[in-house]
């Protein structure tokens, strides 16, 4: 079981890997089987492939990530809430709160992101 | 389903049971066959009782509530990441995201809390 400071370091690696425009770096945390739900809600993207398309999607937004406050950790989860700059045709904002499952080998197994469009500012 | 609105004033109504100490205020959020996971890991209380045993403890505890941040939704989700302030021998922090999944009439029928040991401060 992967420990606070070992999930902490996850959550830190996959807002730097925003700031650097860097999928792969994302995509090196997820378990190979894992899954995204990404708003929670909809059809959830299963497998490195599938889940590698959609942050090379996402990071081409240009999407910058904030942390906001501390990460929430218990049992298998970390638990963190964020907020998204964009920047095109104006600043966008997105505040966003995500949860990532850890397998044993603290890779992320399962995200599910929450926000929806009343989180959504400047669209 | 529940809209955003809708959402944000069960959280907020939440937030001001505690502030009350009225644990019948919060039970009234729930649907009778509701979980509370809190923390997630721990076996959750089921039902409107157990959810009642498990709120009049904790308002005891004289828990308040502070939301830090935006309260997220999506589907029939909401989240929100806020602060609980304790005063016993000193003052105590811990830092909470909650998620409630909602049920069609708007109750509350899934809650999970996500924190530990590590977001836990004077303690």
């Amino acid at each position: 079981m992967p420990s606070h400071e070992d999930k902490v370091r996850v959550v830190e690696t996959y807002i730097a890997a925003f700031a650097k425009g860097n999928p792969e770096a994302v995509v090196a945390l997820f378990a190979e089987d894992a899954t995204v739900e990404d708003p929670v809600g909809s059809p959830a993207h299963h497998g490195r492939d599938a889940i590698r398309a959609f942050y090379v999607a996402s990071m081409a937004t240009g999407a910058k990530l904030t942390l906001e406050g501390p990460v929430r950790s218990t049992a298998d989860y970390a638990a963190f809430a964020f907020s998204v700059s964009l920047n095109y045709g104006g600043e966008k904002r997105v505040d966003v709160i995500d949860t990532f499952r850890f397998d044993e080998a603290g890779k992320v197994i399962e995200m599910r992101a929450y926000f929806g469009p009343d989180n959504m500012q400047g669209f």
